[in-house]
Protein backbone atom coordinates (compact mmCIF):
# COMPACT_ATOMS: atom_id res chain seq x y z
CA UNK A 1 0.00 0.00 0.00
CA UNK A 2 1.21 3.37 -0.73
CA UNK A 3 0.98 6.73 0.85
CA UNK A 4 0.97 9.95 -0.64
CA UNK A 5 0.75 13.95 1.09
CA UNK A 6 -0.20 16.68 -0.93
CA UNK A 7 0.76 19.38 1.18
CA UNK A 8 -0.54 22.75 0.47
CA UNK A 9 -1.30 26.15 1.75
CA UNK A 10 -4.92 25.66 3.25
CA UNK A 11 -4.87 21.72 3.44
CA UNK A 12 -3.24 18.68 3.61
CA UNK A 13 -4.54 15.99 1.72
CA UNK A 14 -3.49 12.24 2.92
CA UNK A 15 -4.14 9.43 1.40
CA UNK A 16 -3.30 5.33 0.63
CA UNK A 17 -3.67 3.56 -2.35
CA UNK A 18 -1.95 2.02 -5.09
CA UNK A 19 0.14 2.68 -8.12
CA UNK A 20 -3.22 2.45 -10.17
CA UNK A 21 -4.15 5.75 -8.94
CA UNK A 22 -7.09 4.20 -6.48
CA UNK A 23 -7.65 5.70 -3.23
CA UNK A 24 -8.92 3.47 -0.59
CA UNK A 25 -8.91 6.17 2.20
CA UNK A 26 -8.38 9.54 2.35
CA UNK A 27 -8.26 12.81 4.70
CA UNK A 28 -8.22 16.66 4.80
CA UNK A 29 -6.17 18.22 7.27
CA UNK A 30 -5.90 21.77 7.71
CA UNK A 31 -2.07 23.44 7.26
CA UNK A 32 -1.69 25.31 10.11
CA UNK A 33 1.54 25.16 11.95
CA UNK A 34 4.00 21.93 11.70
CA UNK A 35 3.84 21.18 15.58
CA UNK A 36 -0.38 20.78 14.61
CA UNK A 37 -0.93 19.40 11.69
CA UNK A 38 2.15 16.94 11.12
CA UNK A 39 0.50 15.03 13.90
CA UNK A 40 -2.70 14.86 12.29
CA UNK A 41 -0.82 13.44 9.07
CA UNK A 42 1.10 10.34 11.02
CA UNK A 43 -2.19 9.60 13.42
CA UNK A 44 -3.74 8.88 9.81
CA UNK A 45 -0.85 6.64 8.23
CA UNK A 46 -0.16 4.74 11.51
CA UNK A 47 -3.76 3.16 10.50
CA UNK A 48 -2.58 1.86 7.20
CA UNK A 49 0.64 -0.46 6.58
CA UNK A 50 2.27 2.00 3.89
CA UNK A 51 5.34 0.73 1.81
CA UNK A 52 6.16 4.36 0.86
CA UNK A 53 5.02 7.65 0.82
CA UNK A 54 4.94 10.24 -1.84
CA UNK A 55 4.99 14.39 -0.37
CA UNK A 56 4.02 16.90 -3.42
CA UNK A 57 4.74 19.87 -1.20
CA UNK A 58 4.01 23.52 -1.24
CA UNK A 59 7.40 25.56 -1.67
CA UNK A 60 10.20 26.55 -2.26
CA UNK A 61 11.19 23.31 -1.24
CA UNK A 62 14.86 22.10 -1.05
CA UNK A 63 14.85 18.59 -3.94
CA UNK A 64 18.46 18.55 -3.92
CA UNK A 65 19.08 15.36 -2.16
CA UNK A 66 23.52 16.02 -2.33
CA UNK A 67 22.45 18.98 -0.45
CA UNK A 68 22.11 18.63 3.80
CA UNK A 69 18.83 20.49 4.05
CA UNK A 70 17.28 17.97 1.34
CA UNK A 71 13.70 17.45 1.99
CA UNK A 72 13.22 20.81 3.70
CA UNK A 73 10.24 23.23 3.02
CA UNK A 74 13.08 26.64 2.99
CA UNK A 75 11.60 29.96 2.24
CA UNK A 76 8.56 29.91 2.95
CA UNK A 77 6.64 33.08 4.80
CA UNK A 78 4.19 30.58 5.79
CA UNK A 79 4.37 30.75 10.09
CA UNK A 80 6.31 27.70 11.47
CA UNK A 81 7.29 26.15 7.65
CA UNK A 82 10.58 27.63 7.07
CA UNK A 83 13.37 25.17 6.85
CA UNK A 84 10.93 22.15 8.14
CA UNK A 85 12.68 18.98 7.61
CA UNK A 86 9.41 17.36 5.82
CA UNK A 87 11.09 14.29 4.40
CA UNK A 88 13.09 13.32 7.47
CA UNK A 89 10.35 13.77 10.23
CA UNK A 90 7.92 11.19 7.81
CA UNK A 91 10.72 9.03 7.21
CA UNK A 92 12.39 8.89 11.17
CA UNK A 93 8.14 8.34 12.15
CA UNK A 94 7.41 5.40 9.77
CA UNK A 95 11.00 3.96 8.23
CA UNK A 96 9.86 3.66 4.84
CA UNK A 97 11.24 5.43 1.65
CA UNK A 98 9.79 8.82 1.04
CA UNK A 99 9.28 10.72 -2.23
CA UNK A 100 9.68 14.21 -2.51
CA UNK A 101 8.55 16.77 -5.02
CA UNK A 102 6.80 19.94 -5.75
CA UNK A 103 2.95 19.80 -5.69
CA UNK A 104 2.81 20.66 -9.08
CA UNK A 105 5.23 18.61 -10.24
CA UNK A 106 3.58 15.64 -8.60
CA UNK A 107 0.40 17.16 -10.52
CA UNK A 108 2.10 16.66 -13.98
CA UNK A 109 3.15 13.40 -12.97
CA UNK A 110 -0.60 12.35 -11.83
CA UNK A 111 -1.96 13.60 -15.70
CA UNK A 112 0.92 12.19 -17.60
CA UNK A 113 0.11 8.99 -16.02
CA UNK A 114 -3.30 8.43 -15.49
CA UNK A 115 -4.69 11.71 -16.78
CA UNK A 116 -5.03 14.38 -19.44
CA UNK A 117 -1.35 13.64 -20.91
CA UNK A 118 -1.77 10.00 -20.45
CA UNK A 119 1.23 7.98 -22.34
CA UNK A 120 2.99 11.10 -23.19
CA UNK A 121 6.48 12.01 -22.00
CA UNK A 122 6.37 15.19 -21.63
CA UNK A 123 3.64 17.88 -20.18
CA UNK A 124 3.32 20.93 -18.52
CA UNK A 125 1.22 20.87 -15.68
CA UNK A 126 -0.14 24.49 -13.98
CA UNK A 127 -2.21 25.78 -11.14
CA UNK A 128 -3.85 29.03 -11.09
CA UNK A 129 -5.29 29.74 -7.78
CA UNK A 130 -3.94 31.82 -4.44
CA UNK A 131 -0.72 31.38 -6.02
CA UNK A 132 0.09 30.23 -9.86
CA UNK A 133 2.75 27.36 -10.22
CA UNK A 134 3.87 24.68 -12.60
CA UNK A 135 5.44 21.68 -12.72
CA UNK A 136 6.57 19.39 -16.11
CA UNK A 137 8.04 16.16 -17.25
CA UNK A 138 10.27 16.83 -19.92
CA UNK A 139 11.45 13.21 -21.54
CA UNK A 140 9.65 11.57 -18.79
CA UNK A 141 11.53 12.58 -15.88
CA UNK A 142 10.44 15.80 -13.51
CA UNK A 143 11.53 18.40 -13.98
CA UNK A 144 14.39 19.65 -11.94
CA UNK A 145 18.10 21.93 -12.41
CA UNK A 146 19.53 23.73 -9.76
CA UNK A 147 16.67 23.56 -7.89
CA UNK A 148 12.66 23.51 -8.94
CA UNK A 149 10.96 25.44 -11.53
CA UNK A 150 9.03 28.80 -9.92
CA UNK A 151 7.38 29.34 -13.56
CA UNK A 152 4.56 31.32 -11.74
CA UNK A 153 6.60 34.33 -10.95
CA UNK A 154 7.46 34.94 -15.06
CA UNK A 155 7.46 38.49 -16.06
CA UNK A 156 4.55 39.62 -18.29
CA UNK A 157 3.06 42.94 -20.25
CA UNK A 158 0.74 44.66 -18.94
CA UNK A 159 -2.72 44.49 -20.06
CA UNK A 160 -2.87 48.31 -21.83
CA UNK A 161 -5.79 48.96 -19.30
CA UNK A 162 -4.94 47.25 -16.34
CA UNK A 163 -4.11 49.87 -13.25
CA UNK A 164 -3.90 47.18 -10.57
CA UNK A 165 -0.58 47.10 -9.44
CA UNK A 166 0.16 43.53 -8.56
CA UNK A 167 0.43 41.74 -5.46
CA UNK A 168 3.64 39.67 -5.41
CA UNK A 169 5.73 41.06 -2.59
CA UNK A 170 8.73 40.17 -4.46
CA UNK A 171 8.12 41.19 -8.19
CA UNK A 172 4.97 42.99 -7.63
CA UNK A 173 3.79 42.62 -11.30
CA UNK A 174 4.93 39.36 -12.35
CA UNK A 175 2.19 36.72 -13.01
CA UNK A 176 1.12 35.76 -10.11
CA UNK A 177 1.22 39.25 -8.79
CA UNK A 178 -1.42 39.88 -11.55
CA UNK A 179 -3.36 37.03 -12.20
CA UNK A 180 -4.02 34.61 -9.21
CA UNK A 181 -6.60 34.72 -7.63
CA UNK A 182 -6.36 37.30 -4.71
CA UNK A 183 -4.86 39.51 -7.62
CA UNK A 184 -8.28 39.34 -9.44
CA UNK A 185 -9.88 39.78 -5.81
CA UNK A 186 -8.10 42.79 -5.08
CA UNK A 187 -8.05 44.19 -8.66
CA UNK A 188 -12.38 43.99 -9.29
CA UNK A 189 -12.71 43.88 -5.51
CA UNK A 190 -14.67 40.64 -5.35
CA UNK A 191 -13.82 37.39 -5.38
CA UNK A 192 -13.92 35.77 -8.32
CA UNK A 193 -16.72 33.05 -8.14
CA UNK A 194 -18.54 36.58 -7.85
CA UNK A 195 -17.72 38.13 -11.45
CA UNK A 196 -18.62 35.55 -13.51
CA UNK A 197 -20.50 37.51 -15.83
CA UNK A 198 -18.20 39.97 -16.04
CA UNK A 199 -16.44 39.20 -19.54
CA UNK A 200 -13.69 41.72 -18.88
CA UNK A 201 -12.39 39.93 -15.91
CA UNK A 202 -11.85 36.66 -18.01
CA UNK A 203 -10.52 38.36 -21.28
CA UNK A 204 -7.87 39.91 -18.97
CA UNK A 205 -6.77 37.08 -17.29
CA UNK A 206 -6.47 35.03 -20.39
CA UNK A 207 -4.44 37.61 -22.05
CA UNK A 208 -1.44 37.10 -18.50
CA UNK A 209 -2.02 33.68 -18.89
CA UNK A 210 -1.83 33.83 -22.96
CA UNK A 211 1.42 35.33 -22.20
CA UNK A 212 2.72 32.92 -20.10
CA UNK A 213 1.41 29.62 -22.25
CA UNK A 214 3.51 31.62 -24.97
CA UNK A 215 6.96 31.49 -22.91
CA UNK A 216 6.12 28.21 -21.82
CA UNK A 217 5.72 26.54 -25.40
CA UNK A 218 8.85 28.75 -26.61
CA UNK A 219 11.47 27.37 -24.22
CA UNK A 220 9.58 23.66 -22.89
CA UNK A 221 7.53 23.06 -25.81
CA UNK A 222 5.38 20.62 -23.76
CA UNK A 223 3.04 17.72 -25.53
CA UNK A 224 0.26 18.70 -23.32
CA UNK A 225 -0.81 21.49 -21.49
CA UNK A 226 -2.99 21.19 -18.19
CA UNK A 227 -4.27 24.30 -16.27
CA UNK A 228 -5.72 23.66 -12.99
CA UNK A 229 -6.84 25.46 -9.55
CA UNK A 230 -9.69 27.28 -8.70
CA UNK A 231 -9.28 29.87 -10.75
CA UNK A 232 -9.57 27.75 -14.27
CA UNK A 233 -12.78 26.10 -12.86
CA UNK A 234 -14.06 29.29 -14.62
CA UNK A 235 -14.20 27.62 -17.81
CA UNK A 236 -14.66 30.75 -20.03
CA UNK A 237 -10.81 31.75 -19.58
CA UNK A 238 -10.04 29.46 -22.02
CA UNK A 239 -11.19 31.08 -24.71
CA UNK A 240 -9.09 34.27 -23.96
CA UNK A 241 -6.21 31.81 -23.26
CA UNK A 242 -6.86 30.47 -27.07
CA UNK A 243 -7.36 33.37 -28.33
CA UNK A 244 -4.49 35.88 -26.68
CA UNK A 245 -2.47 33.14 -27.64
CA UNK A 246 -2.69 32.35 -30.91
CA UNK A 247 -2.20 35.76 -31.81
CA UNK A 248 0.82 36.13 -29.77
CA UNK A 249 2.39 32.97 -31.33
CA UNK A 250 1.37 34.30 -34.53
CA UNK A 251 1.85 30.15 -36.37
CA UNK A 252 5.72 31.30 -35.35
CA UNK A 253 5.29 26.96 -34.18
CA UNK A 254 3.58 24.50 -35.11
CA UNK A 255 0.97 23.26 -32.73
CA UNK A 256 -1.84 21.18 -32.51
CA UNK A 257 -5.37 22.56 -32.50
CA UNK A 258 -5.72 24.77 -28.88
CA UNK A 259 -8.47 22.95 -28.05
CA UNK A 260 -6.68 19.57 -27.49
CA UNK A 261 -3.22 20.95 -26.31
CA UNK A 262 -4.75 23.41 -23.83
CA UNK A 263 -6.79 21.79 -21.43
CA UNK A 264 -7.92 21.10 -18.21
CA UNK A 265 -6.80 18.22 -15.87
CA UNK A 266 -8.49 14.60 -16.12
CA UNK A 267 -7.85 14.07 -12.80
CA UNK A 268 -9.76 17.10 -11.45
CA UNK A 269 -9.09 17.79 -8.25
CA UNK A 270 -7.25 14.65 -7.68
CA UNK A 271 -4.08 15.51 -9.89
CA UNK A 272 -1.76 16.06 -6.66
CA UNK A 273 -2.59 13.23 -4.49
CA UNK A 274 -2.27 10.99 -7.40
CA UNK A 275 0.77 11.95 -8.55
CA UNK A 276 1.99 12.11 -4.90
CA UNK A 277 1.15 7.97 -4.87
CA UNK A 278 3.40 8.01 -7.72
CA UNK A 279 6.04 9.99 -5.87
CA UNK A 280 5.48 7.02 -2.88
CA UNK A 281 5.95 4.25 -5.72
CA UNK A 282 9.15 5.76 -7.62
CA UNK A 283 10.40 6.20 -4.03
CA UNK A 284 9.88 2.55 -3.06
CA UNK A 285 11.38 1.52 -6.61
CA UNK A 286 14.73 3.58 -5.81
CA UNK A 287 15.14 2.15 -2.42
CA UNK B 1 36.77 9.31 -36.52
CA UNK B 2 33.63 11.17 -35.75
CA UNK B 3 31.86 13.90 -38.16
CA UNK B 4 30.86 17.57 -37.63
CA UNK B 5 28.86 19.83 -39.00
CA UNK B 6 27.26 23.17 -37.57
CA UNK B 7 25.28 24.24 -40.01
CA UNK B 8 24.58 28.48 -39.54
CA UNK B 9 22.69 30.56 -41.41
CA UNK B 10 25.91 32.27 -43.13
CA UNK B 11 28.46 29.58 -43.13
CA UNK B 12 28.55 25.48 -42.22
CA UNK B 13 31.67 24.69 -40.33
CA UNK B 14 32.53 21.18 -40.81
CA UNK B 15 34.89 19.06 -38.99
CA UNK B 16 36.17 15.62 -38.26
CA UNK B 17 37.89 15.22 -34.54
CA UNK B 18 36.94 12.45 -31.68
CA UNK B 19 34.95 12.72 -28.41
CA UNK B 20 37.38 14.41 -26.73
CA UNK B 21 36.61 17.02 -28.89
CA UNK B 22 40.00 17.31 -30.53
CA UNK B 23 39.78 18.78 -34.48
CA UNK B 24 41.91 16.75 -36.66
CA UNK B 25 40.68 19.02 -39.81
CA UNK B 26 37.71 21.68 -40.76
CA UNK B 27 36.61 23.85 -43.01
CA UNK B 28 34.02 26.53 -43.66
CA UNK B 29 31.72 26.59 -46.37
CA UNK B 30 29.34 29.74 -47.21
CA UNK B 31 25.45 29.02 -46.87
CA UNK B 32 24.04 29.79 -49.73
CA UNK B 33 21.73 27.19 -51.72
CA UNK B 34 21.74 23.59 -50.52
CA UNK B 35 22.54 22.71 -54.30
CA UNK B 36 25.83 24.31 -54.14
CA UNK B 37 26.89 24.30 -49.79
CA UNK B 38 25.67 20.47 -49.85
CA UNK B 39 27.98 18.85 -52.36
CA UNK B 40 31.11 20.77 -50.91
CA UNK B 41 30.32 19.48 -47.27
CA UNK B 42 30.05 16.17 -49.13
CA UNK B 43 33.13 16.53 -50.41
CA UNK B 44 35.18 17.24 -47.26
CA UNK B 45 33.58 14.39 -45.10
CA UNK B 46 34.89 12.20 -48.42
CA UNK B 47 38.69 12.60 -47.54
CA UNK B 48 37.90 10.76 -43.82
CA UNK B 49 36.48 7.54 -42.87
CA UNK B 50 34.14 8.53 -40.41
CA UNK B 51 32.17 6.15 -38.83
CA UNK B 52 29.40 8.80 -37.44
CA UNK B 53 28.22 12.26 -38.38
CA UNK B 54 26.80 14.34 -36.21
CA UNK B 55 25.03 18.14 -37.10
CA UNK B 56 24.18 21.12 -35.23
CA UNK B 57 21.81 22.89 -37.41
CA UNK B 58 20.02 26.09 -38.08
CA UNK B 59 16.31 26.21 -37.31
CA UNK B 60 13.37 25.05 -37.34
CA UNK B 61 13.96 21.73 -37.43
CA UNK B 62 12.21 18.54 -37.45
CA UNK B 63 13.80 16.72 -34.57
CA UNK B 64 10.45 13.92 -34.42
CA UNK B 65 11.87 10.75 -34.71
CA UNK B 66 8.43 9.67 -35.62
CA UNK B 67 7.93 11.98 -37.76
CA UNK B 68 8.33 11.19 -41.74
CA UNK B 69 10.14 14.44 -42.02
CA UNK B 70 12.12 13.63 -39.21
CA UNK B 71 15.82 15.75 -40.10
CA UNK B 72 14.43 18.49 -42.16
CA UNK B 73 14.86 21.72 -42.00
CA UNK B 74 11.48 22.62 -41.55
CA UNK B 75 9.77 26.38 -42.29
CA UNK B 76 12.85 28.68 -42.48
CA UNK B 77 12.80 31.48 -44.95
CA UNK B 78 16.26 30.71 -45.99
CA UNK B 79 15.90 30.22 -49.78
CA UNK B 80 16.39 26.88 -50.78
CA UNK B 81 16.37 25.22 -47.33
CA UNK B 82 12.63 25.20 -46.78
CA UNK B 83 11.71 21.41 -46.15
CA UNK B 84 15.03 20.21 -47.07
CA UNK B 85 15.91 16.16 -46.19
CA UNK B 86 19.51 16.87 -44.28
CA UNK B 87 19.67 13.96 -42.17
CA UNK B 88 18.74 11.85 -45.20
CA UNK B 89 20.99 13.46 -47.69
CA UNK B 90 23.87 13.14 -45.50
CA UNK B 91 22.63 9.13 -44.64
CA UNK B 92 22.32 8.16 -48.04
CA UNK B 93 25.95 9.69 -49.07
CA UNK B 94 28.09 8.00 -46.15
CA UNK B 95 25.75 5.29 -45.02
CA UNK B 96 26.78 6.25 -41.30
CA UNK B 97 24.73 6.87 -38.24
CA UNK B 98 23.91 10.52 -38.17
CA UNK B 99 23.07 12.86 -34.92
CA UNK B 100 20.60 16.15 -35.75
CA UNK B 101 19.63 18.55 -33.02
CA UNK B 102 19.75 22.17 -33.32
CA UNK B 103 23.09 24.37 -33.41
CA UNK B 104 22.48 26.12 -29.73
CA UNK B 105 21.32 22.37 -28.31
CA UNK B 106 24.78 21.09 -29.69
CA UNK B 107 26.70 24.12 -28.22
CA UNK B 108 25.28 22.88 -24.52
CA UNK B 109 25.79 19.65 -25.33
CA UNK B 110 30.03 21.29 -26.03
CA UNK B 111 29.80 23.18 -23.25
CA UNK B 112 28.41 20.62 -20.62
CA UNK B 113 30.74 17.79 -21.70
CA UNK B 114 33.91 19.61 -22.42
CA UNK B 115 33.42 23.50 -21.59
CA UNK B 116 31.88 26.33 -18.99
CA UNK B 117 29.39 23.32 -17.69
CA UNK B 118 31.58 20.65 -17.61
CA UNK B 119 30.64 18.01 -15.13
CA UNK B 120 27.08 19.11 -14.40
CA UNK B 121 23.85 17.88 -16.30
CA UNK B 122 22.47 20.71 -16.42
CA UNK B 123 22.85 24.08 -18.04
CA UNK B 124 21.57 26.67 -21.08
CA UNK B 125 23.34 28.01 -23.71
CA UNK B 126 22.58 31.08 -25.51
CA UNK B 127 23.64 32.51 -28.42
CA UNK B 128 23.12 36.07 -29.23
CA UNK B 129 24.16 37.07 -32.82
CA UNK B 130 22.08 37.38 -36.36
CA UNK B 131 19.06 36.04 -34.02
CA UNK B 132 18.56 34.41 -30.47
CA UNK B 133 18.65 30.91 -29.93
CA UNK B 134 19.21 29.00 -26.83
CA UNK B 135 19.72 24.96 -26.19
CA UNK B 136 19.50 23.60 -23.01
CA UNK B 137 20.78 20.12 -21.25
CA UNK B 138 18.21 19.23 -18.89
CA UNK B 139 18.74 16.25 -16.25
CA UNK B 140 21.61 15.19 -18.62
CA UNK B 141 19.35 15.00 -21.94
CA UNK B 142 18.85 17.84 -24.86
CA UNK B 143 15.94 19.52 -24.00
CA UNK B 144 12.95 18.92 -26.39
CA UNK B 145 9.31 18.19 -26.22
CA UNK B 146 6.59 18.33 -28.83
CA UNK B 147 9.67 19.70 -30.96
CA UNK B 148 13.13 21.83 -29.90
CA UNK B 149 12.75 25.09 -27.92
CA UNK B 150 12.59 28.50 -29.51
CA UNK B 151 13.60 30.43 -26.95
CA UNK B 152 14.52 33.88 -28.77
CA UNK B 153 11.18 34.52 -29.46
CA UNK B 154 9.83 35.08 -25.92
CA UNK B 155 8.12 38.41 -24.76
CA UNK B 156 9.71 40.92 -23.06
CA UNK B 157 8.80 44.27 -21.53
CA UNK B 158 9.89 47.25 -23.61
CA UNK B 159 13.00 49.38 -22.07
CA UNK B 160 10.80 52.99 -21.20
CA UNK B 161 13.45 54.64 -23.60
CA UNK B 162 13.82 52.36 -25.68
CA UNK B 163 11.19 53.76 -29.71
CA UNK B 164 12.41 51.08 -31.60
CA UNK B 165 9.87 48.79 -33.04
CA UNK B 166 11.38 45.81 -33.58
CA UNK B 167 12.60 43.45 -35.85
CA UNK B 168 11.01 39.74 -35.77
CA UNK B 169 8.78 39.67 -38.55
CA UNK B 170 6.65 36.95 -36.40
CA UNK B 171 7.07 38.66 -33.21
CA UNK B 172 8.14 42.30 -33.87
CA UNK B 173 9.02 43.09 -30.15
CA UNK B 174 9.93 39.69 -29.09
CA UNK B 175 13.48 39.34 -27.44
CA UNK B 176 15.13 38.77 -30.82
CA UNK B 177 13.37 41.33 -32.52
CA UNK B 178 14.62 43.88 -29.91
CA UNK B 179 18.05 42.41 -28.98
CA UNK B 180 19.81 40.63 -31.65
CA UNK B 181 22.15 42.05 -33.58
CA UNK B 182 20.15 43.15 -36.70
CA UNK B 183 18.10 45.10 -33.82
CA UNK B 184 20.50 46.59 -32.51
CA UNK B 185 21.98 47.98 -35.69
CA UNK B 186 18.25 49.29 -36.57
CA UNK B 187 18.01 50.83 -33.23
CA UNK B 188 21.49 52.67 -33.06
CA UNK B 189 21.95 53.23 -37.11
CA UNK B 190 25.09 51.35 -36.78
CA UNK B 191 26.32 47.89 -36.20
CA UNK B 192 27.48 46.82 -32.45
CA UNK B 193 31.05 46.89 -33.03
CA UNK B 194 30.91 50.85 -33.72
CA UNK B 195 28.82 51.28 -30.69
CA UNK B 196 31.45 50.17 -27.64
CA UNK B 197 31.67 53.68 -26.00
CA UNK B 198 28.47 54.08 -25.76
CA UNK B 199 27.34 52.84 -22.49
CA UNK B 200 23.38 53.48 -23.19
CA UNK B 201 23.41 50.32 -25.83
CA UNK B 202 24.93 47.45 -24.16
CA UNK B 203 22.70 48.94 -20.75
CA UNK B 204 19.58 48.67 -23.03
CA UNK B 205 20.72 45.02 -24.35
CA UNK B 206 21.29 44.01 -20.81
CA UNK B 207 18.02 45.02 -19.99
CA UNK B 208 16.59 42.95 -22.25
CA UNK B 209 18.76 40.05 -21.90
CA UNK B 210 18.24 40.00 -18.06
CA UNK B 211 14.30 39.94 -18.92
CA UNK B 212 15.23 36.46 -20.99
CA UNK B 213 17.57 35.05 -18.13
CA UNK B 214 14.86 35.80 -15.54
CA UNK B 215 11.98 33.62 -17.20
CA UNK B 216 14.95 30.91 -18.23
CA UNK B 217 15.96 30.42 -14.74
CA UNK B 218 12.11 30.69 -13.15
CA UNK B 219 11.12 27.61 -15.96
CA UNK B 220 14.42 25.99 -16.63
CA UNK B 221 16.49 25.91 -13.02
CA UNK B 222 19.12 25.68 -15.22
CA UNK B 223 22.95 24.84 -13.06
CA UNK B 224 24.89 26.73 -15.29
CA UNK B 225 24.31 29.67 -18.13
CA UNK B 226 26.10 30.55 -20.75
CA UNK B 227 26.13 33.06 -23.23
CA UNK B 228 27.79 32.94 -26.70
CA UNK B 229 27.30 34.56 -30.27
CA UNK B 230 28.61 37.90 -31.74
CA UNK B 231 27.37 40.39 -29.59
CA UNK B 232 28.22 38.98 -26.55
CA UNK B 233 31.82 40.02 -27.70
CA UNK B 234 31.06 43.04 -26.05
CA UNK B 235 31.56 41.71 -22.47
CA UNK B 236 30.13 45.26 -21.33
CA UNK B 237 26.79 43.35 -21.51
CA UNK B 238 27.63 41.59 -18.76
CA UNK B 239 27.54 44.31 -15.84
CA UNK B 240 23.86 45.20 -17.26
CA UNK B 241 22.57 41.51 -17.41
CA UNK B 242 23.77 40.96 -13.73
CA UNK B 243 22.70 44.56 -12.31
CA UNK B 244 19.16 43.98 -14.19
CA UNK B 245 18.59 40.21 -13.04
CA UNK B 246 19.58 41.13 -9.77
CA UNK B 247 16.81 43.44 -9.19
CA UNK B 248 14.12 41.48 -11.28
CA UNK B 249 14.51 38.59 -9.42
CA UNK B 250 14.87 40.32 -5.90
CA UNK B 251 16.52 37.53 -4.24
CA UNK B 252 13.08 35.20 -4.53
CA UNK B 253 15.73 32.28 -5.89
CA UNK B 254 18.56 30.91 -4.49
CA UNK B 255 21.52 31.18 -7.07
CA UNK B 256 25.70 30.92 -7.34
CA UNK B 257 26.83 34.59 -7.28
CA UNK B 258 25.78 35.64 -11.08
CA UNK B 259 29.39 35.98 -12.28
CA UNK B 260 30.01 32.77 -11.82
CA UNK B 261 26.70 31.08 -12.62
CA UNK B 262 26.42 33.37 -16.12
CA UNK B 263 29.69 33.08 -17.90
CA UNK B 264 30.85 33.20 -21.33
CA UNK B 265 31.67 29.71 -23.40
CA UNK B 266 34.86 28.02 -22.17
CA UNK B 267 35.30 26.39 -26.07
CA UNK B 268 34.59 30.19 -27.35
CA UNK B 269 33.35 29.74 -30.62
CA UNK B 270 33.92 25.83 -30.74
CA UNK B 271 31.00 25.14 -28.82
CA UNK B 272 28.48 24.23 -31.74
CA UNK B 273 31.02 22.50 -33.43
CA UNK B 274 32.08 20.17 -30.80
CA UNK B 275 28.73 19.32 -29.67
CA UNK B 276 28.59 18.36 -33.27
CA UNK B 277 30.69 16.13 -32.79
CA UNK B 278 29.36 14.86 -29.32
CA UNK B 279 26.44 14.10 -31.49
CA UNK B 280 28.01 12.27 -33.93
CA UNK B 281 29.56 9.89 -31.13
CA UNK B 282 25.50 9.37 -29.35
CA UNK B 283 24.33 8.29 -32.76
CA UNK B 284 27.08 6.19 -32.84
CA UNK B 285 26.20 4.67 -29.54
CA UNK B 286 22.78 4.52 -30.69
CA UNK B 287 23.19 2.99 -34.17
Amino acid sequence: MLGAIEAGGTKFVCAVGNEAGEIFAREQIPTTIPQETIPKVIEFFKQYPVNAIGIGSFGPINVNRDSPTYGFITSTPKPGWRDYPFVQTIKDTFEVPVGFNTDVNAAALGEAALGAAKGLDSCLYITVGTGIGAGALVQGQLLQGLSHPEMGHILVRRHPEDQYQGKCPYHSDCLEGLAAGPAIEERWGTKGVDLVDRKEVWEMEGYYLAQALMQYVLILSPKKIILGGGVMHQKQVYDSIYKNLKELLNDYVTLPGLENYIVSPSLGDNAGITGSLLLARQALIEA
